[in-house]
């Protein structure tokens, strides 16, 4: 069954039997057209990251989610994770002042070697520009960066200057990118990703300063996070325990250092979506701090591809400072 | 309803409706009761640990288990671990050489403080003598150890000496425990857990040294294990990677560095005892390799029940030798 | 020149031209007989440990001590890093509470194999009971970890169970020792060394918990020590930090994060001995918290002497406890 | 006395009486008077970094090394570390083969408030413009990211694209930066470095990858190497073991886990500068790999300066590629 047959099947059905979202789990050329469909026809979405192909068809989900007024989910699933919920929450909370520097990393090592060659079905699509989009290493990987620095930092990145490398000879895509970032507001940042750092794991990281502290997070390890202040020692905050805020807490399903790993923050994307058309479906407002709207949004979706856009623009440029476009 | 209205009406049910087994998940002294009562009307048993009340019942247990040919699992979930069983399958491949010497240990922390006084739900049943045994650490978290010292080293534990002690004033049974191990074959080891360790979380570790190498696992970062050797650089072996076994990989859901936690590593004790229990529905025989062998079963849940009887009795005779009970 | 040569030529030089004191850096059983000679012709002794072959001599060389007047300093140079003042000073202050567990490691593995049939000269004569003494591993490496479990707790250890354990075939001594604590006052430990753990450096560590908080310490990362709290954030403390004590600033050179290592430490030992011996010659008389007499002196000589018996008898007795002679 | 003095006084003794070398210690403005005077003189040069105050004096320093043939050396002394050393060694062996990408940090946090209002002296000059000299944490700490990535990497940096900031009202020079690298050859970088970053150390540290591994490395635990391999585990170095080459060998003092610091690898500069003079007062000529030639050269002085001009040229010329001058 194609998915055009899915949704109209799904759309004939009375309301409580039909599907209550589509989620969308194919490569990048493949996210908008059922987006799209199912938005029409009047279904919720969660789709996979980066949203779309290119920038212009995200402006156009954008305006179909607006139009539509249904619920659109993106698995920037590292925003799952309770510490970062938590990291967000310290920020927010002005715990360690006025953010002054953001350094976020996607480091992996997994296309080190021509592996689409090979034929790796994975390999494959995520270094075709056909179906991958303008972005190798930096729509794959460096999207889940930027999400993540912009969603603990609460700042908005307002121009990069990039620099951008395909090393693997025969590749279509990067395969590594370095970028400086500016932030609105004044802070500045680094945000690097790679496929060729040889024997790194999928170990995205960051690390934000402020004028009273600092915080630490990697994925490798993520129910650890450093938090460093100016004359007091380094904390060391472990998921599930109880100094932990409301939100951490919310995200966490067994007791301290009953490790939870991607599966459950992953998970957490899904929970929350799903609460939140529950409460739809039951027209019930939520407060504003309702956990049931913490997932990433339409918002993040467009942003995603204005950065892929503005970072490919600027390594063309010679790594000329290029603001992301609204 | 309680279990017994719930075995009996399931008992009556066809095959192919009534259920496939039942998971225990009550405190120690109502593990044995509805377990009996599965078995004799005909259901596989998935068991909380410690398997039974004292060593009596879990005698009678093992009785019941042979003569019903039903299946039998204990769930000392941390054996379920991807690189525990990577650990395993060293050990056994003889990769470290003859094993010399086993370090186990399972400190928390979270009972420092006369906690069941305030009622709370976990403290109160786990230090009442009544509904959980005649130990109360070396009960709840000393056969974790115990188990995992065994699973990994492949050796039984021949006689301990232990030293066991009640810290905070008014409980009544001990919170911490060390404990002197000798294995079969030579090997000597530790044993310690404690409930009274102010800082630690749930952190079950274990190191085993043999003639040529040496393991180190951590359950506060459970995705990582240290392989040393005599003479080349440490290696870190991670959850996931192409360089693991069979054994490794089968439990295993996602990529390297996509941690995966306590959840997944109980799931991986229900998806074998699930596998075994389709495999017998189906009539198929399992080689002797088949993952769907690999969970602890009532041969370990009389191993446990012994150490514990063990432990109690070594150290009321002021930490003499003791034997682990047949 | 013998050291016998040496005294006597320094022993007729006056005052002022002469050494102030005899550095013992001998195999043990050269420890004791340069050491009473130094002290009955005048000379302040910083020995090596174990402070003798045997307890005997150990008394002996007490007496001596007393009855000169003279300094005497022991080697025990993990007690020189700063932390680990640190940590003493945080107990003897009451930050952690009474006191309950100690758990103290000294794990290597250089002697897994045969070495000493190599003619290798460490491993020679340390294998050697007529050079080493009554034990190997436990003498070499144990009464280290003895001394910095006492250091930093300020307890003493009334009594212990043993059992030692020679791996290797053809050594003469023990390579591997697992040790049950109990210390006056009623906490608990356990004290572990060894010579075959595969692929483990010189890696004295320990852990301490008291009814309110812990402290954990790693030479091989000395400069950092994890601090365990009841209900709040584990602390990360590092070397050179505004927030240490007094003790520990004054056994620093360096700015935070400049490491510092093993040679600092082991200066420590000298630089508060030759402090002391400074301030006899200049008849300054010192407050019973001045840095220069934090160093391990012939009460831990003594006490060392009396671990390795009892450690030896227990072990004899298939770990009965064994008091350790005053 | 004044170094005039000194030099005047010390250059009149005969050979064999006279001093050696000249170390400067002083702030950066001060260095290139005193070395001026004492290659002048005959002396050979030890220097702080970075070497001069600008460009210009660092080209006058290099004619005038050139036309003595006296020896400088540049206190760059993390490249005194043993393990840095190894990573050399093995990058130069082409162990990680063609080297695609390098990250290099050097976050401290002790600047993140206005330090220099409070008259603390090392704050006082480091953070003025006519002692410091052009750039605040870019000449303080950047160079030695700097000189460690080029080192490590036997690569040149030939253009970077930086963006460095000033956070704290009234400091007059950067005390953050953020910098693109391009080496030649193709390899790819980031540099950052930082005064603001609330917590951090003196944490230099680097990562290097090529096709074939990669190493990451860390001041903070400086004993401790990562090296990362395409398909086999992590390995971790430790040093002073076997396995290392003869540089990192040659510059340990201590067995295995007996850690090293940054005592042992300053003196490490010294004593390779010591024996190349040494080898001079004898007329011994040294092998190209003789460790005595084993110390930061002139040649990376002027790097150094050239690295600090270009960064601030770039930085305001917001961020465009420069070129380091020759």
């Amino acid at each position: 069954m194609t998915y055009q047959e899915m949704i109209e099947k799904e759309a004939k059905l009375p309301l409580g039997e039909r599907m209550d979202f589509v989620a969308i789990v194919t490569p990048n050329h493949m996210h908008f057209p059922p987006a799209k469909m199912a938005l029409e026809n009047g279904f919720h979405v969660l789709s996979d990251k980066p949203a779309t192909f290119d920038l212009k068809e995200a402006k156009a989900l954008e305006k179909l989610v607006k139009k539509t007024r249904l619920l659109y989910g993106l698995t920037h699933n590292y925003t799952g994770y309770p510490l970062v919920k938590q990291a967000r929450d310290m920020v927010a909370g002005g715990k360690l002042g006025k953010i002054r520097k953001v350094v976020v990393e996607y480091p992996q090592g997994w296309l080190a070697t021509h592996l689409e060659a090979s034929g790796q079905k994975q390999a494959d699509w995520r270094t075709d520009p056909k179906r991958s989009g303008a972005a190798g290493s930096i729509g794959d990987i460096g999207t889940h960066a930027e999400n993540l620095a912009e969603y603990i930092s609460g700042l908005e990145i307002k121009e990069l200057a990039a620099d951008i490398t395909t090393f693997v000879k025969g590749r279509k895509l990067d395969d590594d990118g370095n970028v400086l970032l500016r932030f609105k507001g004044g802070a500045k940042g680094l945000l690097h990703c790679s496929q060729i750092s040889v024997g790194e794991e999928n170990n995205i990281n960051i690390r934000v300063y402020g004028e009273l502290g600092g915080i630490e997070w990697h994925q490798n390890e993520p129910n650890t996070m450093l938090v460093k202040w100016l004359e007091e020692p380094m904390q060391v905050y472990r998921t599930a325990n109880g100094y932990l805020g409301s939100n951490a807490a919310a995200a966490t399903r067994t007791p301290p250092a009953h490790p939870e790993g991607y599966l459950e923050a992953f998970a957490n994307i899904y929970v929350n979506f799903a609460n939140h058309i529950r409460a739809k479906l039951e027209r019930r407002k939520l407060a504003k701090s309702d956990p049931a709207l913490d997932y990433p949004k339409i918002k993040d979706a467009v942003r995603g591809m204005a950065f892929i856009e503005a970072v490919v623009k600027s390594s063309k440029n010679n790594a000329r400072w290029t603001k992301l476009a609204k």
